[in-house]
């Protein structure tokens, strides 16, 4: 799984590549400010953890989307890192959680600086994000951010609850991605809109298109998972079995499946799932019954979707190169291998 | 130490407990709206954790302030259940931090629900916190707000970087125990006031009552975790020492110790710290250079400021009950023994 290699994957490298050096300039002016007489501890974590190789898909979105919408200047990048700051704030609780020692091929940063720093860092940028987004995007911002903070916890708590069974519907698994993922995702696209001044029509367009490309995204992730090479990925794969989570190639094999079959995989997946031979049956299960296959071809639906969203931003005679960048975003995402 | 039971107490317990009833109103009827469609166990730990005997002296505040400053409607209570749910959130991730099984003689959330629950709820918590203040205090009440968490994280991670060490001087203390405890007290009485449309000079007044009162209250913390009776506070003893902290007693003790007893002090404190001896030997050494006493009139200066500080409010004929009720819970701070 190669991204294609077309005009759109070239401009979108190079506008994402000059957007990721304005959003990180932002960043760290922000930080000189907001550390300023800091603890020099707190400062040292909050860098090593924003600066990390992270591909700034958030703050993308965020400029790109307020862009369509007519407005690009300075403070449109302290906006953009908000979405950045609270991201990062995500995957450093998340790594406490599950207790995992590496990120990106680097220590986490509780694996480098302890429980109470992990914590307390991830803390401080939720607040800061929160603070930025209010102070930019205004109550109305804040109000559709903090909905989508709070959505992507219950998620969590979702898929907690699905863990290990084979009894979760499909339906159980996108409202679970599309409140981990989908809804922050949207929010970023239509507060980006909103901070442009963007009439409600043009906000839900975004958030259309923000909520399939982050399904899509999150499905892209969960089919990685499975068939990622771990090189590239930076992650082992079959992670989520070894975790009991339930995702769609799995969901959809077992919609082909004999009753026979799902028995063999309700037992597969209670047992030890540490176990390679495991994995490897649950794998063949799924190529049998086209899990991959299926999936992919959902996240390709969804990735539609988002383009046909961006219908009110078309007109005949003029792309806005923009809207073109968005477009590229969604195919790279169908076609990203990392 | 037992509150002295004068008329201001009475007063105060009455006050505070109707308070203390719509405030809890209050937070029921938000989480119906906002757990509304959410998982039974998200909902069920958020209330686990917030209906578990806390004293609610946050939202007392923030509806007293906001009274004095001629607000009292139904907003004002949820404003002030905002105040508390922040506070729970950081209890909650503090007691992860230190690994702790018990609060207030129950489970901590942590222990009982697991570590991701904890954070989770935690996170979820301060994201509802940060929507309702900047929905209910704008834009400029969130920026007093967030400024107020991130300060409060901070003053962890100086509180870290003091730990065990005796040469940490008065004026870090102080910093630490205003960043951990005043600005966020500080700025629950200045939103009240913001809240209710006072002028700066009132909210001035108000957060310099707030910033005095937070810290005699974190001195008096300080002091009964040597003095205090387990019976009473639902705490053991001696936490501080075990963790290393170095408080307000000690320091006051040790300004007065040649060099020789601070050479015993720190060789105790580099030492084995759970030690029981060890801590009856640091409880005889800051008895005898009378850092109790000495710290205790520390906490009555601090309430004595924060009672002037309440002056503007104050005419000669007519005595806000408010006021008076401001007036006797910072007599009640330093007067209490849980």
């Amino acid at each position: 799984m190669n991204p294609p290699e077309t005009e759109h994957t070239l401009d979108l490298r190079g506008a994402s590549a000059a957007i990721a050096v304005r959003v990180e300039k932002a960043m760290h002016g922000d930080l000189k400010t907001s550390l300023a007489d800091c603890d020099p501890l707190l400062s040292e974590v909050v860098h090593y953890t924003l600066f990390n190789g992270g591909k700034r898909v958030r703050p993308l979105l965020t400029v790109l989307c307020s862009r369509c919408c007519g407005r690009d200047d300075d403070d449109l990048y302290l906006l953009a890192a908000a979405f950045e700051y609270l991201h990062v704030a995500t995957l450093v609780h998340d790594d406490v959680i599950d207790r995992a020692a590496q990120r990106r091929g680097k220590e986490t940063v509780a694996a480098r600086y302890g429980l109470a720093a992990a914590i307390l860092a991830g803390d401080w940028l939720h607040a800061r994000s929160m603070h930025l987004i209010g102070k930019l995007a205004g109550h109305e911002g804040l109000e559709i951010f903090c909905r989508a903070t709070a959505s992507m916890v219950n998620g969590e708590f979702e898929q907690l609850r699905h863990t290990g069974n084979i009894e979760t519907k499909e339906h159980d698994y996108f409202r679970v991605i599309r409140q981990k993922t989908g809804n922050l995702i949207a929010s970023t696209c239509a507060i980006g809109a909103l901070f442009a001044g963007a009439d409600r029509r043009h906000q839900q367009a975004l958030a259309t298109y923000g909520d399939n490309i982050g399904i899509a995204f999150q499905v892209v992730d969960d089919l990685l998972d499975f068939q990622g090479d771990a090189q590239t990925t930076g992650k082992q794969t079959g992670n989520d079995f070894v975790e009991g989570k339930i995702t769609l190639p799995l969901l959809h094999a077992l919609d082909g499946a004999s009753e026979e079959e799902r028995q063999t995989i309700d037992t597969l997946i209670r047992g030890d799932r540490t176990q390679s031979e495991a994995y490897q049956r649950l794998m063949a299960f799924i190529g049998r019954h086209e899990g991959f296959a299926s999936a992919a071809r959902t996240a390709q639906q969804h990735i539609a979707l988002a383009i046909d969203a961006l219908a009110p931003f078309s007109t005949p005679d003029n792309e806005d190169i923009n809207v073109t960048l968005l477009q590229g975003l969604a195919d790279y995402i169908i076609a990203r291998n990392k």
